[in-house]
């Protein structure tokens, strides 16, 4: 294979990533402001982000095009086709994070301006950070092929999958003590749970990044530390 | 291409789509075995789907192993590059079907045997059913390459989804009628929410199968019908 070929290549894959960063960047906003939404009822912000998530859809496909193209044209090997697959696979979860937060910002309505506790806005406001984190520092790493950072992001989900079983708890008391709240409680149930969905994406993202990068597979299983069953003897 | 090329190149096709059907069956059982399991509170059978998951694992890092050795040895073009990449693409679904059979069987033992209504029951379980034979509906218009039927599948979904929304309703009611249910319901929510899922997996796998089968995308945007989220007026 030539060197012009294989600058070529690099230029495509390097096109490639930029999508991946702009979808990133995207998704990111989108949790933030799908949160944002929930806990200040704030619909015509729900809405952008649910009309976000075409965008976001369409990043993909565009983006599955050019890396199926370019797997076509340049028929690349090893390093290279692990790179144009791991693209592939990344957007895929980037795609999952856009729809998770569309449907936090789906339940912006039913949710409404039911009083929920500040605690419990605080517990949902922080820990959507710390997935907004989890999701820029993922695409950080990835673009400085910072393998070991990649695998420290296990750490983060670890924490974030905390926060769920937290705010699983709190909610699941405020059921109990109120019937009345039960049904916006069980909305606040799922947003928390897609928050939590949304690290384990991270996560997702991090193994094929770390993949990527080094050629290697991060062991299959992580520790995966789901408090919320347990927890079901507290009834 | 010589006429070896291609012949050698389907035939390793025909294996990994053996690969695909494989997985589906086992995905499929596990989804039976974890509804049931949770409906009948046996823990042996929730054990085994837990582990079963690990071996549906596995079956995906060979599928996607050979999947992209093929891609590098035989660099297909266009037709052909598409089936590969349909391939890995319809594996990860599936490898997130049984993620999400193993996360019910997770909860069984948290719900426990604490009675639910026979009616819950029984729409728990012909929920399943409906899933169960729209994962093996989805691999069987695969192999036999019916895009039609592939496209009806949709219709199913709406289908699901239409049990679902029924199930989060009959829970609703049953938490406010009875705080002590809460926990046991929260999981089943969580249980019937997986089902829900695991048909928008199938979803994906017949838009990729019709992907794959014609060459042609399925409008990305199919009607999602989820009343849950109206719903909530009812508190």
């Amino acid at each position: 294979m030539g060197e012009h070929t294989v600058s070529s290549f690099d230029q495509e894959l390097d096109e490639i990533d930029r999508l991946i960063v702009q979808m990133g960047t995207l998704a990111q906003r989108m949790v933030g402001d799908s949160t944002k939404a929930l806990l200040s009822a704030d619909e015509r912000l729900a809405a952008r982000v649910i009309s976000e998530d075409a965008t976001l859809d369409a990043f993909q496909r565009d983006l599955d095009a050019r890396v199926i193209t370019l797997i076509g044209k340049r028929q690349p090997m090893a390093q290279d086709l692990r790179a144009a697959v791991g693209a592939l696979r990344m957007a895929a979860d980037l795609e999952r994070i856009g729809d998770l937060a569309k449907n936090v910002a789906k339940r912006v309505n039913a949710v409404g301006r039911t009083p929920v506790s500040e605690t419990l806005s605080n517990s949902i406001e922080a820990m959507s950070r710390v997935v907004q984190d989890a999701v820029s520092d993922v695409l950080d790493h990835y673009t400085a092929h910072n393998a070991e950072a990649l695998q420290a992001l296990r750490v983060d989900d670890e924490k974030i999958d905390i926060r769920y079983t937290a705010i699983f708890r709190e909610l699941l008391t405020y059921m109990m003590e109120d019937p009345r709240v039960i049904t916006t409680c069980t909305h606040l149930l799922f947003c928390a749970k897609n928050l939590e969905r949304i690290g384990d994406h991270v996560t997702n993202i991090a193994e094929n990044a770390y993949y990527v990068t080094t050629g290697l597979q991060l062991p299959a299983k992580r520790p995966k530390r789901d408090e919320t069953m347990p927890a079901a003897s507290v009834s």
